[in-house]
């Protein structure tokens, strides 16, 4: 490692998760390579790495980058297109039939890259995607530097990636042994839901997961209409299904749970169920409202995610975190609930070890990942700070970013995309653009 | 008027809200003076007014300044001081005993200065604010010329400000005769609520608000604790109570309204009551749900207010309607309950209704007051935009507001106050924070 790849970060503020509650001040986080060397007051630190450049964060709070759990990154082309709609009207006919003309290897490198820039400048240093094309998407997400995991999509219908659940499922593997080893992407098995795998599709699922010791992400209990046909089809609620198949386990990243009985909840916990909580998503589309109270209290790990654009309209996760801690106190009726200092875990640890990846990212310790996020407080809506954390969490959003390092490397300097190309990403944006809008034309 | 008063806005749209679901493309907006002039086809503009300097906002996306209908200005100087905590315990234990260490007329002149600062730069032009030295607030609205309803507070209890309730009334009286026909500032009767005024005081603020045709502005049915400890106390409901006095009336503008049974919400649609709808506040403070769904179809009029920034933790109107919206949908289980363009409305239209002033302000009209908001849709956020409206409700936040005006003067440009001296501003807001920590170390 050289002296020229370490750097001094020396923020007024650094909150590292890890441990617990902990707010440095006067403190100084040490970048060597891709990773964290030390967090040590500022001035040992210009001591002991006497060469090394230092960004100077006054007024900066720096965290753990944040992990955002679930979402379809590429519909950020979409964004917008059909708000204010039901579910299933939106879905069927906007979002499926605009897909159905339009989606390709490019639609989801183009897209995948603007979600990624987005997200970097919202302090987003790591995402869980799932759509069509996973190599397009994993190309996307390695050109600009961005953490992922790229899902494989498994659907029972034909689409203009794959044929049917076998195609999906022998596509996925060639994917996944494309990116072995790979410094920024992991990939899981990801099942769009129980109304779109069969049981056979679910089981060849849990085996290859099994021997290759992937997760499987699936949009779970989302609307109380998926537990009514399924209950009208096979006389099971999907969970119920999923468990006889043997899905429901420690590798299950299960989405959305806006649908759940306690005993459902139990099964949960027992099994070491993951769980996304996409509140504005299920807030908008109407879909429910997720137990996380109870979830938490159960002791299962909750994470947060955007969902897709489509569905939000941004990928914004200060704004996200937010509306699940109002969310969860109004509906619990715990003003408690979802405290500002479990909102920052939920942001990044939470999502870290969602993924499976807690031993190298989600927080600022000595050996992990440089993934780092700074937020500028000092803009007048913040003033005065008694708790940084508080501001960050109650009033901060995606454009008080103000520098992002992923593995090591800057990313956002003053709010601004450093490695990115953001002129092709916004000129391919306006192309795609004018294609859904002369397709809608045409409708 | 003289020509150099008269200035042209050319955004790339412009959303006047009246009339009603209109977006312009092409067009600029004239100001002459304090007034709007004109909104015509940017040729015309450029022809009909040769020599008015012309501001050119590519991207952006022209409003009516955003309106807050309830909030407590001063109290920005307490913004996340004891966060994730009970409404009663947040109020008993940490705001009120701060307020009566601290409050008097340099506090509110203070924190008003600061918490309009942040609201213009966030694109509100106008707010509705009750607290305690209506004279010091009034004179930080006009000396930061931001346009408000400053309420005369009513509470049986003495204070910093004054002795009891006829104090309060005798008071707020005068403050009243100060501010007449001033060109920012109105006046409204702010009995703090049902517990915490008396019969007699309600029945002096309705024979006065009546006399001199005065709005009265009242936190109402806030938690189900403040309904249930008044029937324990009077055997009737908050609203019964001042439905026998003679409150419940096209003059009352009230606050909150978590709990309420149909019939209530009945009674308010017959006597044509305002309502403030503070979602964020509520949220947090596990306070309850407002029923905006069942309000709007009884053809009230909600509008939208932040309440303090100690309770939510900003005065961000775009994030507050956003949640207005988000949670109307979930709760109502209605994915199309307050669209996009009916949140517009809440933000702009309807809250110059809540106030009266809708004669004068809340859309872009010739004629109407030149209070007037940019925001900047460039940013990589926003993109693809299929539906400018879309993105200002559901993805922009304070931080994208470029250029505000209000009375035809710009007091924000390019995102920086240009009228406020918000050096003296942060100075004074650190010098509380200061004494606001001490008293904390001394508790």
């Amino acid at each position: 490692m050289t002296r020229s790849s370490t750097q001094i970060l020396s923020p007024t503020w650094i909150a590292p998760v890890v441990p617990k509650d902990v707010l440095l001040l006067g403190h100084s986080l040490v970048i060597e390579g891709e990773r964290i060397a030390a967090i040590l007051p500022t001035a040992e630190a210009q001591q002991h790495y006497p060469d090394a450049p230092e960004v100077l964060l006054p007024e900066h709070l720096v965290t753990p980058g944040f992990v955002n759990v679930h979402g379809h990154a590429a519909m950020a082309l979409l964004r917008g297109i059909a708000d204010d709609r039901e579910m299933m009207d939106w879905l069927t006919n906007w979002i499926w039939p605009i897909e159905g003309e339009l989606v390709n290897e490019q639609f989801v490198y183009d897209g995948t890259r603007l979600a990624a820039l987005e997200m970097m400048m919202g302090g987003t240093t790591c995402a869980a995607d799932t759509y069509f094309f996973p190599e397009s998407a994993g190309r996307a997400f390695t050109d600009m530097q961005f953490r992922a995991q790229v899902g494989m999509p498994v659907l029972k219908f034909g689409n203009a990636w794959a044929r049917n659940e076998e195609d999906h499922i022998h596509k996925g593997l060639a994917f996944r042994d494309s990116i072995k080893n790979h410094s920024l992407l992991t990939t899981a098995f990801a099942p769009h839901s129980p109304y779109t795998v069969s049981d056979q599709g679910f089981e060849r699922i849990r085996l290859y997961a099994e021997q290759l010791d992937l997760p499987i992400h699936l949009h779970l209990h989302e609307t109380a209409t998926e537990i009514s046909e399924a209950l009208q089809e096979s006389g099971m609620r999907p969970i119920e299904r999923l468990h006889k198949i043997g899905i429901v386990s420690p590798a299950l990243q299960a989405v959305h749970m806006t649908q759940l009985r306690d005993d459902e909840i139990q099964l949960m916990a027992t099994n070491g169920v993951q769980i996304a909580h996409c509140p504005e998503s299920n807030m908008k589309l109407a879909s429910g409202l997720c137990p996380v109270q109870k979830l938490r209290s159960a002791g299962i790990n909750v994470a947060v995610g955007t969902d897709g654009a489509a569905s939000n309209n941004d990928l914004d996760m200060l704004q996200e975190v937010r509306s699940a801690s109002l969310l969860s106190k109004v509906t619990s009726g715990d003003a408690t609930s979802l405290s500002a200092a479990q909102s920052l875990e939920s942001l990044t640890i939470n999502g870290a070890r969602y993924l499976g990846l807690d031993e190298h990212i989600g927080s600022l310790e000595p050996g992990k990942l440089a993934d780092i996020t700074s937020i500028d407080l000092s803009h007048p809506a913040f003033q005065p700070i008694y708790h940084p954390v508080s501001q960050l969490i109650y009033t901060a959003s995606a454009r008080d970013v103000s520098h992002v390092w992923i593995n090591g490397k800057p990313v956002v300097e003053q709010g601004k995309p450093v490695s990115a190309d953001s002129d092709s990403i916004l000129a391919a944006t306006r192309e795609w653009q004018l294609r859904v809008q002369s397709i809608q034309a045409n409708q």
